[in-house]
């Protein structure tokens, strides 16, 4: 498992998830000195559980995908990382890079399922209800009925997988839960869920206040809404958080306040804090590829790992292969009442005209 | 200016509104016995700024639009404050009716202004650095580079007439700020707003996170993403509202330091209260209407009307249409510098053809 940025963030995050998963077993991908150098920290212990693999090139932050294929092609620390989900060595590649590299490396070196075109990245979304599902976050610019449809099968066996919900619910993020609304893509999208009987529980439609809501266990968008959802929240959030600290800094009555309720704010953030929902996950691979922030923490990237730990110990792949395997079933089945409908109409037109 | 639902949150809003703005005269649409029972309970000064019309049907909250217009043409409380917009006899409609209701009866009386298919709904939207303007919030489904570009003048001569702002900056939302990502036709309007040459302080792509930022004064988009958006953001306040609420009544210290602070809560809420950024303006019509929050209280009624108020008084929609015609001046020039270019390629050909 690779991390591009910051080996003093990553290290530290490994610590805490050998520690916390005694099963783990963790290959670091990068310039092997360095590496070193950070892990003499560790104990004994936990160092037999690592295995450091060198890297001679690091993708950088600002590179596009096409110029970190080209140069990162075997021989950077992420491109070897996801090599070793696709050997079989890793069960799973997490990386704090670049996003837009990791996924042109992910789809390239591991190709995606039979069937899906291009993955979505999924990620956990805080409610009041606990955590929802949100996919596409933004891998993929205007996905088309099927797509949705097969974000929506994907993202309900990440909800088994990873939240351990049995049957996890499903909904389509709409501009208004009447059947007449939206774009005619997501009412395509909702016809095909309603209709399918596939093995998935379907909702409907829901809004963009039910995310916080927790409406539905599984929100499926297509990736430039949900991008744009999933920021315009964390903005949000910031907002809010930063007007409430200015107005109990303002009086020395509002600070004692504070200071007397400062259990609450704790909570408060605990429960919002963006390192426990850390880490995209990559859906319709041969293969878990999980994004953790960039911007996140040593607490954060090693909540990636326990993302990545959990889907891979629950076969979210295999979920996600037998689902998609379903629903090709269902839908040739579909075509061939299609087609029996076809025949017996021709008949039909054939009796009529024989007998006219 | 009507509203079907609830007098007793109209008229005590009126009420506000007229106290606060001296020049301000209100025409009243609906059960004129009903509302006249209401108005029993205001000084006779400001009953004298007050004209009762009597409408016999209302339109309903449930109502499709295309059942609005058949039942509610001509003789709806609704229809009939458009119609006095239409006439001259009001400078605009403010109403907290069915939304899809408004929007087909302001176009179907109204007419959209010259050059516009169809309008947007723009709304205040409170950021870090005060008050931004976000577009279109859902009037329209799948907006094109051409009506993107629309949305940017209106929401700029918006942002001009009711923020007093004298050049307001303009920002498409993406899903980057790089120039190659993102929808099509986002990308298509960014290259329209940074050649156009058109008045207006173009910023360039902004983020979901920029909203909250107050970045930009107008952030414009299309109505899928900017009502899925605007949801999302309401949605994630509300729920960082619970918790606080809940965490702050855990313990009997929580308790007595939130009482303590209770200044800070009190101006938190006030800056994030949603009635001071209530009503959604059409923009793109021959007149002005604007839409109330359903669920909005007399306070908030109040506040639509106040924004009612001020950009008629400084001529929003005279702005627009200078803007519009800018627009179309520019694109007829730069058709036309086209034109003389393919003239003179054309003419470089036959030059070449007649020289071979």
């Amino acid at each position: 498992m690779g991390g591009d940025a910051g080996l003093d963030m990553t290290v530290p995050g490994v610590r805490m998830a050998l520690e916390r998963h005694r099963d783990l077993r963790v290959l670091l991908f990068g310039d092997e000195q360095r590496v070193r150098a950070q892990l003499r920290a560790l104990p004994e212990g936990l160092l037999r559980r690592i295995e450091v693999r060198h890297a001679d090139v690091a993708i950088r932050m600002d590179e596009k995908p096409s110029q970190a294929l080209r140069k990162g092609r075997r021989v950077s620390s992420m491109w070897k990382a996801i090599e070793a989900v696709k050997n079989g060595e890793a069960h799973a590649a997490v990386s704090s890079g670049n996003t837009g590299a990791l996924m042109a490396m992910s789809v390239f070196v591991l190709k995606t399922l039979p069937g899906i075109k291009r993955p979505a990245i999924a990620g956990l979304w805080p409610t009041t209800r606990g955590q929802s599902i949100v996919l596409d976050l933004g891998a993929t610019i205007g996905a088309d009925a099927e797509q949705l449809v097969d974000y929506a099968i994907m993202g309900e066996a990440m909800a088994r997988a990873l939240l351990h919900i049995e049957q996890p619910s499903v909904g389509l993020l709409n501009v208004g839960v009447e059947e007449i609304k939206g774009v005619e893509e997501v009412r395509r999208a909702g016809r095909i869920l309603r209709e399918a009987a596939l093995p998935i529980r379907y909702h409907g439609f829901v809004e963009g206040d039910d995310i916080a809501r927790g409406t539905v266990d599984v929100f499926v968008t297509e990736g430039f809404t949900g991008n744009i959802a999933l920021k315009t929240a964390e903005g949000t959030a910031r907002q809010i958080a930063k007007f409430l600290r200015e107005e109990l800094n303002a009086t020395w009555l509002t600070r004692l306040g504070a200071l007397l309720a400062r259990r609450a704010f704790r909570h408060l953030k605990e429960k919002l804090d963006p390192r426990e929902s850390n880490g995209g996950i990559f859906l319709g691979l041969n293969g878990i590829v999980v994004k953790s922030h960039g911007g996140s923490d040593a607490i954060g990237f090693a909540n990636a790992l326990t993302h990545a730990h959990e889907v891979t110990r629950h076969n979210l792949i295999r979920k996600i292969v037998d689902d998609l395997r379903v629903k090709k079933l269902m839908s040739g089945l579909k075509e061939e009442a299609n087609a029996n409908d076809r025949d017996a109409v021709a008949a039909a037109g054939q009796g009529e005209r024989s007998s006219a």
